[in-house]
């Protein structure tokens, strides 16, 4: 499929959300605050002037395929809306009083470095918006910006910098690199103890082994789980199904179910029966990056439905041109589900508050304040 | 449940494969050798003196519970056997050519080496077991043996020292290790270039993730994929399930499973009903440690079952007055299941096959050998 990936996104225009509104109940449906803070862990897929695959994303997911509108679905809207702006909200101000507390009890206030390089538009755009977030709950954010034509020994040195650098807790390398570079290099340079994006492959190895724990988990799977916890879905004992297996939404948000007891099954592009293993699921977290591919019959009736994929699907009415849906048919998925997250407004907002969550965290653990 | 717990076994008699073998088609079982590798992977449960025990794990799991004898299962035998036992002569053999090879093209051995604390009887005879495996390909063992009140700098110092060692290419800590050492941070100190056990989170957490590829494989769940390649049976796109989620089997075998694109679910103690999730693999990996948990009706006819369990269960016709067993009642299964491991002879060789053949690829690794 010719989709474009971004690896990141941020939207501060109401148009996009409102389209997506028009397909939605309105006095269910909730606004989120227009920014998507997705970073590299969420697959965005925009191919606007792609008619063949927008014909398979569909804009409508019901009228692109109406025989899969079962009876149920008919029904009156029951599913709860699961808040993720509301809750990411409770989050960072949670945050910030506890950083508060901190600089007046111990003096210290977490640090968050930003590595950026190179000069494209949208990795810019997330940096702001991560420095912004930082501000907002007290966090202080240090922000070094190198030129496309850098060497990696040059980014290298400055997270080495970073590493050592007693003010800064939490460390991001603003993906993607330009291709001159080794990824992996890079980010298996940034110190474990301030991995505050948990893509170490350490982190994984602890997330996935019992008895021992990760230092930090990834964004968006975290964030995924806190909406879980702070709705009460009960996870030990319940089916759980993960669509996707990228290693920084599917695996670790399928490692971290089964760590709260959940029976997890991992479904993926070679499944061969996706929709009947996803039916069994009490629990479902789709992180695929496909536009609208959850449909309503996939979902067993009161099922909960965290929605990851931030997909961009053409849309002649939206002054921009498209509007953001999710993996999931939101509107026949509403109708089966007993609590499900919007795109935009569910597990978006979340990625950020989780990122100042673990900059917290890892300032508290370094300077053994509780 | 009131079952001992051994970290590794080996017997030199034929007495408890006997019984084992009253229970089994003759035709279609083959003895083991008698000596079953398999450290600290396999939960061996035995407890002759338990009734209580003996009745909920079962001496014979058609009689214990007859009920579930299903018409399928009155049929003929219809299992291929799996006869590890065979396939880890093979490959010792393979290991055999190949170290004569890189001997004679750039001289250097493989060296295993192996710390043993304390003066328990099992750990040295699984020591003992390991040192002649290692002769028999020709790769050159170490073994250091400490006394039980040592103190774990002792044997962080012994592990440094074999980690600067050129000459040896694995390191092996025998466990269990005394009650006053922490085990976790002996088995982080053994570098990752030698963890020819595949245990360090590092490794897990790269096993876990996409594009990125472990140093080792632990030796039991390589051992099972090991047996499906050679066996024929195709992974990819094939429901699995994992039953148990250990560090040391569990996990990494569903892990790997899922590298090789299975649809993987892991059910666990948590789970609510294994009996209908097991139901629906193509391939089964059962490696929970409860002797004939796994029954007939748990298995859809033609499925793969792969027993890595090693259970004791009292037996009065033994000399040794138990007989081993696996976590799957292999006399239902083998009726329902197309092909399957014994218990002895299956996963057990396997396991000390795979670690010759890391120690093996350690060595070519650190010597740049192809």
């Amino acid at each position: 499929m010719a989709a474009v990936i971004f690896t990141d996104y941020s939207s501060s225009t109401a148009a996009a959300a409102a389209a997506v509104a028009r397909l939605l109940p309105s006095s269910r449906y909730r606004f989120g605050d227009g920014v998507l803070h997705s970073r590299q862990s969420l697959l965005l897929h925009f191919a606007p002037r792609n008619p063949i695959m927008l014909r398979t994303t569909a804009t409508s997911c019901a009228s692109a395929s109406p025989s899969v509108v079962t009876a149920s679905m008919v029904a009156e809207t029951s599913a709860k809306v699961i808040d993720g702006k509301s809750i990411a909200k409770q989050i960072r101000d949670e945050i910030t009083v506890e950083i508060s507390r901190m600089k007046d009890t111990v003096g210290v206030v977490p640090g968050l470095a930003v590595i950026l390089v190179g000069d494209r538009k949208d990795s810019a755009t997330y940096v702001r918006n991560k420095k912004k977030a930082c501000e907002s709950v007290g966090i202080n954010s240090y922000e070094v910006n190198l030129p496309e034509d850098s060497t990696e020994q040059e980014v290298l040195k400055h997270i080495s910098g970073f590493n050592d650098d007693p003010t800064v807790h939490g460390i991001l390398v603003q993906l993607p690199l330009p291709s001159h570079m080794n990824e992996q290099n890079i980010l298996n340079s940034v110190c474990i103890e301030k991995d505050v994006d948990g893509f170490h492959p350490l982190n994984i190895g602890r997330l996935a082994m019992r008895g021992r724990e990760p230092l930090f988990v990834s964004c968006t799977p975290k964030g995924c789980i806190e909406l879980l916890h702070r709705y009460g879905v009960e996870i030990k004992g319940r089916r759980a199904v993960v669509i996707g297996r990228s290693n920084i939404v599917g695996t670790p948000a399928a490692l971290l179910l089964q760590r709260e007891d959940a029976t997890v099954s991992v479904v993926h592009s070679r499944t061969k029966n996706p929709e009947e293993i996803t039916r069994q699921a009490d629990i479902i977290i789709a992180a695929v990056g496909q536009a609208n591919m959850v449909r309503g019959n996939w979902i067993k009736p009161g099922a909960v439905v965290i929605d990851v994929g931030i997909n961009a699907v053409e849309d002649a009415k939206s002054a921009k041109g498209y509007r953001l849906v999710g993996d999931v048919c939101y509107e026949e998925a509403c109708k089966i589900a007993s609590a499900i997250t919007p795109v935009p407004g569910g597990v978006g907002p979340m990625t950020i508050a989780m990122l100042l969550s673990n900059t917290l965290s890892s300032a508290k653990r370094i300077h053994n304040f509780k």
